[in-house]
């Protein structure tokens, strides 16, 4: 028996990545894995888990604290039977980096009309357009925590005018910010949505017909562009599709879906200036969340207060 | 007759563009016309060019400043009977900042490896790839002028590990650069290599077999990766294409090309990862070089001496 706590590992990720990433996680720890139906769970105390199975907490008793797989939380929310436990959110610099290398990616691919210079490459074709600056667009980020004001810094420094959207008011150097009562002011600036958003009661279904149709029209892209890589749980993508169709948006860039993975026979897939990526923007990588993980629970057996506790009234 | 000295304007631009410009643009100056053939320009004192007539400096045989409509000058320098005049690189916040658009949002479309993504979203195939982040990856910037500098900064601001070379040493805070003696040790550390070189004759050529066989193999993409936005004379077209064919390189941007257009002929249009613009990275703002054109002329009549003159030396 170790010194340590023993963890319950319970993460639907490739198990070659997880074994790898064990070799140097946890010392002093017993790690156990869920996926080995004939372990012990009994005297577990932490668990990693990411689409957690059913019966882990019947398995699993004596768990103290539940640290999420991913930055999203919604899916362990979701679980039948969750016990009232600390829910931890994985924040890490690499999740960090990687969402705004995808989000700076998307928002510099619209601008620079990567669809239609690649259609014209397709077809030989050498035909320079005009093009509008970064700062003549104003890209509007919904979601301002870690991710969403990492996001905003950088791609203010390249150059766009960015502004801020979150439920409640978050005050950012040099950005103009909007809270809850604010939704249709900011909406109205809005050239570039980017949905950085968890998935929540309140954000569920939020990027619809109506909120598209309160995007600016006639910006230096002559339409609004939707990017969302925050939960597909968030767009209704009847309306997505609709609003493409009609030229309410102008195009999108869309990491996550209302059912994942996308179905083949999705429209979305071949529409003009749509680009897709399979919920691949920020991929947790499994070093870095034992690391997190390791470093939370030495700092709970030291006493000390774990960070990135999931508020259960807000759901992030 | 105007108080202040007279200036023609020889641009290849579209002539819509050049006249929304000149209607803010000049006020006490006299603006000739040189595409008007019957404008008088022998009293002309200042001239804006872009691919200038021939027969330009026969009519225009006062002249004092050469103004550069582009970053780059090989164009005009390579301009028979051009006369001893001080040439004037155009240098704009506006050309900086699309350009390091542009560069950034290659470098980020081979890390995120977009053509393979594309490819998928065609075939409506949802599959995750394995995804190194910015920080497993150098940079290597070949031109550290004001637009490799800008372009080295963002590099570094979205994660990328950025090296520089120019051909004498420029020191830049927290970047390691490379000299000429240095350029061996600089390409076998670069995974992505971006060209900003200006045309001369120690660039011409530079992109070719020899150099490409340097750059590192084995980085966190496996093959290297090219990248030019500088001048097409600077590439070995013939070279770049075997390099490519053969998986000396894994991929490429191209902005420029050794005769533009890039004829409906090339293979490098059909080229799996390969990412084709028409000379597009960094457009002149007509606008930006008239103010700043306008800004260096009070300069010079007030006696002041003139910013950004090209060394005929070093050629730029």
């Amino acid at each position: 028996m170790s010194d340590k706590g023993s963890i319950v590992i319970d993460l639907k990720f490739e198990r070659r990545q997880i074994d790898a990433a064990l070799a140097n996680a946890f010392k002093g720890h017993t790690v156990l894995r869920a996926d080995d139906a004939g372990a012990d769970l009994a005297e577990a105390r932490y668990a990693v888990l990411w689409k957690p199975d059913l019966d882990l907490f019947r398995r699993a008793p004596k768990l103290e604290i539940l640290f999420s797989g991913g930055a999203g939380v919604d899916g362990i929310l979701a679980v039948p039977g969750l016990p009232d436990l600390p829910i931890v959110r994985f924040v890490d610099e690499s999740l960090t980096v990687r969402m705004s290398e995808w989000v700076v990616l998307q928002a510099l691919t619209h601008l620079r009309q990567v669809p239609t210079y690649l259609k014209q490459q397709r077809e030989h074709l050498w035909n320079e357009l005009a093009q509008p600056e970064a700062k003549d667009l104003t890209v509007g980020v919904m979601g301002l925590g870690v991710l969403g004001q990492d996001s905003v810094r950088k791609l203010k420094i390249m150059g766009f005018d960015v502004i801020g959207w979150s439920r409640s008011k978050k005050e950012i150097d040099g950005v103009e910010t909007f809270d809850a009562q604010g939704l249709d002011a900011f909406l109205a600036k809005t050239d570039i949505l980017v949905g950085l958003l968890p998935l929540t009661d309140d954000t569920r279904g939020i990027f619809n017909a109506v909120l598209f149709g309160k995007l600016r029209q006639g910006g230096a892209l002559a339409k609004p562009v939707f990017i969302n890589a925050g939960r597909g749980g968030s767009q209704v993508e009847g309306d997505l599709v609709v609003a493409l169709e009609t030229g309410i948006l102008g195009g999108a860039s869309l990491d996550v879906f209302e059912r994942e993975p996308l179905g083949a026979e999705s429209p979305l897939w071949d529409m003009d200036n749509v680009v897709i990526t399979p919920h691949a923007a920020s991929a947790s990588d499994v070093s870095a969340l034992f690391r997190t993980v390791e470093a939370q629970i030495a700092r709970y057996e030291a006493g000390e207060p774990l960070a990135h506790v999931v508020d259960r009234v807000t759901g992030y």
